[in-house]
């Protein structure tokens, strides 16, 4: 008999599932469509069915021990999914009670993507004897889960860990929370992609990228010109450097982590991300806390990252 | 038989200390200087025969239980002070090792002041139901304790919860710390008093504080003249209520804690600091945290709120 967990990852246009095994080998990795469905229930409905199937290619031998869920705004200790900006269905959805319904007999557990992330680098990563650290997931936005004492941070209300919410400038560029200033409207594939096209407002440095509309740029594109040697690409990844590591600073005055992970789109460009950060993060550092935090790297595979979490945080639980 | 434990507040000019019951009952108070030892052994020789003689006053019927001892720059971890700047013992001080040999057979405890506040404030003050809070001790400089899930957070080294430390603006005011633009430069007694001189640098606005020297200046002062209706005052009020105010909707976003708790000399300006904080603080919360989080003054009396917290420390020690 096999035991095994399935991971999902509930994203704004495709919900991933895998089904993981305890040494985090994915034995079987799909998706379904997130966003045509606009009622939850035939979402949810449409999942289990396909999730149930492919149960059945893996054969009888096999175990499903829990069901682990990354979402966007998840809520941990309610299990629900509240108002997440990103998401089709509004309000609170009682994603894990109702999922019960299909599954009543096995343990559900729900937290937000950032935080399912934080919990398969300790299991699966590079956090793998650490008991203090951070993993930040730059994507689209910018989030965070925070484990202190080799427990995640959860906060009174299951919501703790948006980091991507610091406040780096008063009055500061819009973010999609509604606030302005937010650390993720600076550093983020979205962050990055704004500053490029500030600095092309500001400066008259020639730069290929001046050839792309907005909406046409991705942070990709940014990190191949600045390995081309176009200055001003290289000049955001400076600036988004800058930004992230006094806020990394501030990050590790609350928790003084191990270290700090990241992930996901903007985090494939590598050192060019990672030289400024480490700098500026050291630079900024209280001196106690000074040449003592590592940041690195994911030492999740990002195709598979946000499943891995996911089924991790019932792993984890699972152990509890 | 009674049992009580030793709180000590280790502090630049004097150390207090106090024999303390398990209801938190202060049973002596007193303090030893610490100022005029340079050399540690003596400082501590001289505390210990204090201790004594104090614990001797109370006759047979007590029984020591433990010690507990909050220090700038305390490490929970290795009972070390490391490099505090406000102490003459250079480098790194083996406090609690050394105590030991006055003490062999009960449990020492030592953490940096803010840290020992916070669990006086679990234990006798307004945070007795509480799971996740954060306390901020405005002195001298700006201090901090993070209780997350009913501990404190300590972190990899020992030395978290330094958002004193948390960058307000880059290249900003000079900290003591050796970097620049930390909150404490802006928000703490001599941040208030640093705000109130750049006004007046600034401003045309009349003020009574313009007849008085930097060195004279208080915090207190400047609360009695912003009760006074000082213009001048209450602006600076007003500022370091902003500064604050966001950095706390920062700090809300790593933890997410039910309260926030102001303690020490300008934490006494009341609802002057109180109500500018808890403006900006809201309007800086990231969405989901909004209505949610408290900001509220110590239910610890100032006096002996430290050597409270330090006893405190270690009766929750023994708890465990």
């Amino acid at each position: 008999m096999t035991e095994v967990v399935i991971g999902i990852d509930v994203g704004g246009t495709f919900t991933k599932y895998g089904i993981v095994d305890k040494n985090g080998v994915c034995l079987r990795e799909k998706f379904t469509n997130t966003e045509k469905f606009t009622d939850f229930d035939l979402y949810l409905k449409n999942l289990q069915s396909e999730i149930d199937k492919t149960i059945q290619t893996l054969g009888a031998d096999i175990e499903v021990k829990g069901i682990g869920i990354g979402a966007p705004n998840g809520n941990y200790y309610k299990g629900t999914i509240e108002n997440a900006p990103n998401l089709n269905w509004k309000g609170k959805i009682n994603f894990v009670e109702k999922l019960k319904k299909f599954y009543p007999n096995i343990p559900i557990v729900l937290t937000n993507d950032a935080n399912a992330a934080a919990i398969g680098e300790m299991l699966y990563g590079g956090a793998k004897n650490m008991k203090n650290f951070i993993v930040i997931t730059l994507g689209t936005g910018l989030g965070s889960g925070i484990v202190v004492d080799g427990n995640l941070v959860y906060g009174q209300d299951g919501f703790a860990g948006e980091l991507g919410h610091f406040n780096v400038r008063d009055h500061g560029r819009e973010c999609g929370c509604g606030k302005k200033g937010c650390l993720e409207a600076y550093v983020s594939a979205t962050g990055i992609k704004r500053t490029v096209f500030k600095l092309m407002s500001e400066t008259i440095v020639e730069s290929e990228l001046r050839n792309i509309s907005y909406n046409d740029l991705t942070s990709q594109r940014i990190s191949e010109s600045a390995l081309n040697g176009d200055k001003l690409a290289l000049q955001a990844f400076e600036i988004t450097g800058h930004t992230l590591g006094i806020k990394l600073a501030d990050a590790v005055a609350c928790t003084s982590p191990e270290a700090i992970f990241l992930l996901g789109g903007l985090a494939k460009a590598g050192p060019l991300l990672l030289e400024p950060a480490r700098r500026h993060m050291e630079e900024n550092l209280f001196p106690i806390y000074k040449g003592k935090v590592k940041l690195l790297l994911s030492g999740l595979t990002d195709t598979n990252a946000a499943v891995l979490g996911a089924s991790a945080l019932v792993w984890k639980e699972l152990q509890n």
